[in-house]
């Protein structure tokens, strides 16, 4: 079982605000139509970023909230969101 | 509730496959610790797709296997992880 001094992965999961363009989605969307993939009717994209962190200490989520907002998302377009690892032990 | 015939979003996660190297996540690793977050250990990056599926069917859901093998994720290097309508239900 993790423990706060375990090695932890967390997950931060960016993607663009809503209205914000997203030209590589439209185009994924627009390639598949023309192969043939006529049930996708768009496609968004994001980026995640598994980061594992060396203990689950307060300071540790402090730093992973902080690098997210400042480093991992462009605040300006994009939202993020952060999976701790408590979280994936409650969905599995 | 949702149903057969609704629109359906599914996502595929793509990540490295083991032992592949992720520059973008070394030098990401390396500038956060620069700056001071020294709690992030290491960095993997990974993207994901949003897809949205006219419905539900098995054809809609055939196409997106298919779709996530041949065009989302490069098998050579990547994996891909598909998460269907019903597991973000499950997982709610």
């Amino acid at each position: 079982m993790a423990s706060k001094t375990d090695t932890q992965v967390a997950t931060v999961y960016v993607r663009f605000k809503e209205g914000v363009l997203d030209p590589e989605g439209v185009t994924i969307q627009k390639s598949l139509a023309m192969m043939g993939y006529d049930k996708a009717k768009s496609v968004k994209t994001g980026k995640f970023f598994e980061i594992e962190l060396s203990d689950g200490s307060t300071e540790a989520y402090r730093q992973l909230q902080e690098m997210s907002e400042k480093v991992l998302a462009n605040p300006v377009i994009e939202s993020f969101e952060i999976h701790w690892p408590s979280d994936s032990a409650v969905g599995k």
